[in-house]
């Protein structure tokens, strides 16, 4: 006995969100029988407006509500600092520490050759273009600390060597409240070779 | 820096989802939002169009698709066995392990006080109408083994003792593939106490 057509389809469509398997989706769809039908059409609406509602800035790639950008506005600029993300989410995971003040340039993702995202992608001259045009001083690199965070830092790095500006990174070291048992090898490594006067 | 409004009501939507916190919705939302415009609508008009697709018998309380109910057949009715199920998605379980021809009755939901789901909501009074006019001659109990199932399984056994008709519910015991060392108390209690002649 197999679920009715339309189910499947709706297991099949939910089964695209990120780490959602057939399990997840079979639970999620026999949930949503059980909604009443105004909320099923207040998701629905939602979900068919985020392309209308829901805009990238041009300039910075961040995320625009219906109004301006907010992490373009001129108290960025004048700081002088421009913050390299992989992501718009990112800009709100920092915005969040409260220890950054100024802009933002998203880059989309990360240097994969096995995904097919190439230096290209990275449109790296809009990047230089606007550092020059909005006089940056320092570009702060905030991308993963993985195999692909770390080439396309450094690839970043390169191209942006001859501008003469202060490039810096991410530090990387023990995360707050970990303790020393149960850090793996690289971690403490990178943390060792990082060490700071204390 | 908060995210734009319609994030904001995408993500409290997809909380709603079983088991989806803040965390998880976040990040379904932030992926929906790289989604083609077209797999947007596409899965916005399969929610909104659930409840018309996808309605449940009103005999069994099985799901049925645009066509008739598939788990109120002639050959099912012959077999004089009804299985009582709190959801129409255990029907499928069932069918899936072909162990059971019979019908099938959904209860809706179990016995629950802090939930507010009491005896009347179970319609015991349905339930007796049709083991008389089905002519039911064997009741299968297929409820959770939780205090809920076991609350639930008591009262309806009570209120159908007085039909003369058989009345049993599923083994408890090991799972299949499970070892000793890892099984829960009351689990190898109740296996114990229904140890079976080998």
């Amino acid at each position: 006995m197999r679920y009715p057509i339309h189910l499947r389809k709706v297991i099949e469509a939910l089964k695209r969100l990120p780490g959602v398997g057939s399990k997840s989706a079979e639970r999620f769809a026999f949930q949503l029988l059980t909604w009443q039908p105004e909320h099923l059409e207040e998701i629905a609406g939602l979900l068919k407006n985020i392309p209308d509602k829901l805009k990238h800035c041009t300039e910075c790639g961040c995320l625009i509500g219906e109004e301006t950008c907010s992490f373009c506005d001129e108290k960025r600029c004048s700081t002088g600092a421009l913050c390299i993300i992989s992501s718009s989410r990112d800009a709100f995971a920092i915005e969040e520490t409260r220890e950054y003040k100024g802009l933002y340039h998203v880059l989309g993702g990360l240097l994969s050759p096995m995904e097919g995202f190439g230096p290209d992608r990275l449109n790296l001259n809009k990047l230089k273009h606007r550092i020059k045009t909005l006089k940056i001083r320092e570009v702060v690199i905030a991308l993963d600390s993985t195999l692909e965070g770390d080439a396309t830092s450094l690839y970043i790095k390169r191209e942006l060597d001859t501008l003469g500006i202060s490039i810096s990174r991410l530090a990387f070291g023990l995360p707050m409240g970990s303790s020393l048992d149960y850090v793996d090898g690289g971690t403490l490594a990178r943390a060792l070779s990082a060490r700071a006067k204390f």
